[in-house]
C-alpha cells in the first residue's frame, strides 16, 4: 500500500497529486438522500461496496439505515466482515471450492448470502457450508434483460430455488434481479421500459415460486440510474445502489424524468491533479492519467471549469484544452477531475482524502482495493 | 496489499482467479530479443518501468544489458532505487517542492535524471538539489509531434538546455524526444513518417545545441512500436521501450513493415479468469472485468480460442461469445485473456504469477503498483 497523499488537517492546496478526494459534505448528503428515499418508499437499501471498497463508507451507510452491503467478490466480503459489517450479500456467482470455503468461514461471524444460477453451484455451496457447520443464504439470479448471468425467469428459476431450499445448510432467501445495462440508458423512458421488463420477469418468477410455496425475503436489484423505478414497482424490496455515493460523468450524462441532466446526487468524488506542463496557451498537461482514473467510458470532466476540456489521456498524463477566453492554467495549479466511471477509478487508489471546508478531515484506506478474488 | 493468488510450485490449474500471469519463457525471450537488437544496433536500452512496475523485471532487464530504467513518477523511482536499480530517469516533468525533495534524496543512492520543459522547473530542481548536496541530471523534453509536454525544438530547446547546464547542481544530459502517439499508428509507413518528423526535430535541436557547445549524452525516446526506426535514425542513442516485455492487443493490432500483424514480441502477460456462469450455449461469463484489465483500448482477446470473443466487460465480469462450432466453455474452466493495454492492466494487480511449464515458478510483487505520486 502506498503512503497517503495528504496529512489530516492540511489545506487542500497541500494534497499531493494525483489523489482521490471526497467532498465529505456532498458524500454525506448523497448517503442521507438515498436513506431518506428508501424510508419513504418502504424499501431497504443494501448499498454496493464494489463502488467504494471501503469499510468507512459502508459503516456510514449502515449508520443511516442500510441493512448491510452487497459485494461482487469474496475478498470484498472478507474486508467488510473484518471491519464490522454484519450482513453481506455476494450479488454474484462464487465458483471454486476455496472461495466457497472462505465465504463459509465468514458465515461464522456475519450473515452471508450468495447468488446461484446453476444447480452444480448450489450443491457445491451446500457441501462446503455443511463442512463448516454454517448456513449460507442463497438467492437465485434471474435474467432480466441484461444478458449476463442468471437463469430464465419463471419455472427454471423456481426449480433452482427449490434446489436451494432443499439443500442442507443453505437457506433460500429470494431473487437477484439486477438490470445493469438499464442504469446507463439515456432517457428515463428507456430505463423505465427496461425495468418494466425486469419487473415482469420477477412477477413471473414469484408466481412459479408461490406454486412451490417458496417465499422470498429479498427481491433485490436496482442501481443509481433506476432505483426509483424498482422502488415503485411493488415487487423489489432491496436496492443495491452503488454509484449514488459518488456520481460520475456516466451518470451525469443520463437524463432525469424531466428530460434534464440527471442530478439526483452530487459529484462527491474527484481525482485531484496538478498541472505539470503548459506548452502552449491553449494546452495544459496534468499528472493524472489512466492509472488515476478509468477512461473506458470517456475522459474525466474538469470540475467548475467549463472552459477547460480533457482531450486526451495517456497512462500518467491528461491533456487539457483551455478555451480561447478561459483563464489560463499555470504550472503547479490544481485541477479537480470528475471520473467517467467511479467504480474502477476507486479501485486504482489506496486512499480516500476526505475534505471539508478546504481542509483534509480524514484519510480512509480503500481497504478492499484490488480484492478481486 | 492483497495476498498472492497462487502458491509457488502449484500447477496453473490451482491459481485463484482473476490473476495476472506471466509466461516466463516468453518474457525472457522478449527481454533477450530487445537486448540483442540494441547490442547489434549500437544503442542503449533503458526500459520503461511504468509498464511492469516491478523491481524483479527491472533487474532482469539490467542483467541483460539495460543501462537503467525509465519511470514517470517519483514514487516509481523510489521503489526501483530501494530495490537496487542504480540509474533512473524520470521521463517526465516533476512539479512541486516535496516531489523534488524526494527525488533529490534518491540521488544520494543512485544516478537520477529528470525532464524539463519550463525554466521555472529548472530553477526549482536546481535549488532543491543544492539543498541536498546532490547533482540531478536534466534532459530537455522537446515536442516531436505528440503535442503533450515539451518545448519547441531548436533554439527554444537549446535555450532551456543552457539554463540547465548553467544551473547549480544540475547536469545537462541531453534530450527527451519521445513520440508516444506514433507507437500505435497502424502501418509501418505512418510510424516511420512520424518518427522521421521527430528525428528532424532532434537534428534541429542538436544543431542549436552545437552552437551553444552543449553535447548530449542521452538522446532518448522510442517505444515498442517504433524502436527499430529510432535505432536506425543515427541520432537516438537510448530506447525507452516498455510494453515489449509483455505485448498487448493494442500492439498486436498494428502492422509490421511486411504489412502483417506486428509480431516482434510474444504475448507474455495474461489475465487468467474463470468461467462463473454459462447461461446459454453461446454465452459464458468470466470473473474478470474492468478491475482486472484496462479496456479503454478495447476488450481483451481470448488466448488460443479464436472461436471465443469478449463482447462485453463490466466491473467484475467479462461476457464471452462462444462461436457456433466452438468447444463449449464449462463452469470453473480457466480462460487466458490478453489485455488491450498492458500498462494500466498491470497497475490493477498486486502480484505477478510467473509460470513455466504449467507450474507457478515465482510470485513477484508489483511493488510500484499505484505509485503515481
Amino acid at each position: 500500500m502506498n503512503p497517503p497523499p495528504a496529512e489530516i488537517g492540511a489545506p487542500v492546496a497541500e494534497v499531493e497529486t494525483p489523489a482521490l478526494v471526497i467532498d465529505l459534505d456532498a458524500l454525506d448528503r448523497n448517503i442521507a438522500k438515498m436513506a431518506e428515499f428508501a424510508r419513504a418508499a418502504g424499501v431497504r437499501v443494501r448499498p454496493h461496496a464494489k463502488t467504494h471498497k471501503s469499510t468507512a463508507i459502508a459503516l456510514r451507510q449502515i449508520a443511516l439505515g442500510a441493512v448491510g452491503q452487497c459485494v461482487q467478490k469474496v475478498g470484498e466480503a472478507e474486508v467488510l466482515v473484518r471491519g464490522g459489517v454484519k450482513d453481506v450479500l455476494v450479488s454474484n456467482q462464487v465458483v471454486g471450492e476455496r472461495k466457497l470455503r472462505r465465504l463459509a468461514a465468514l458465515a461464522k461471524e456475519a450473515t452471508i448470502a450468495l447468488c446461484f444460477d446453476a444447480p452444480d453451484q448450489v450443491d457445491a455451496a451446500s457441501r462446503v457450508a455443511r463442512d463448516f457447520g454454517v448456513t449460507l443464504g442463497g438467492l437465485v439470479e434471474i435474467e432480466v434483460g441484461m444478458e449476463r448471468c442468471g437463469v430464465a425467469p419463471g419455472r427454471d428459476a423456481a426449480s433452482l430455488a427449490r434446489r436451494v431450499a432443499d439443500a442442507p445448510n443453505l437457506k433460500f432467501m429470494g431473487l437477484q434481479a439486477y438490470h445493469g445495462r438499464a442504469q446507463h440508458m439515456t432517457t428515463h423512458q428507456e430505463r423505465a421500459q427496461a425495468i418494466a421488463f425486469a419487473v415482469d420477469a420477477v412477477r413471473e418468477t414469484l408466481e412459479a415460486l408461490a406454486a412451490e410455496n417458496l417465499p422470498c425475503e429479498i427481491i433485490g436489484g436496482a442501481g443509481t440510474g433506476t432505483f426509483a423505478i424498482e422502488a415503485a414497482s411493488g415487487v423489489y424490496n432491496e436496492l443495491q445502489v452503488g454509484s449514488y455515493v459518488f456520481m460520475d460523468t456516466e451518470y451525469a450524462r443520463i437524463r432525469g424524468d424531466d428530460g434534464r441532466p440527471y442530478a439526483e446526487f452530487e459529484h462527491s468524488l474527484f481525482v485531484l491533479a496538478s498541472v505539470i506542463s503548459v506548452p502552449t496557451a491553449d494546452r495544459a498537461i496534468v499528472d493524472a492519467g489512466l492509472k488515476s482514473y478509468s477512461a473506458e467510458r470517456g475522459p474525466p470532466w474538469v470540475h467548475d471549469r467549463p472552459d477547460v476540456e480533457v482531450t486526451g489521456v495517456s497512462d500518467e498524463h491528461g491533456k487539457l484544452k483551455v478555451g480561447p477566453r478561459a483563464r489560463p492554467l499555470s504550472l503547479g495549479e490544481k485541477v479537480w477531475l470528475i471520473p467517467g466511471h467511479c467504480d474502477p477509478t476507486v479501485n486504482l487508489h489506496d486512499w480516500y482524502v476526505g475534505v471539508r471546508k478546504g481542509r483534509v478531515e480524514t484519510l480512509w484506506p480503500i481497504n478492499a482495493r484490488g480484492a478481486s478474488i
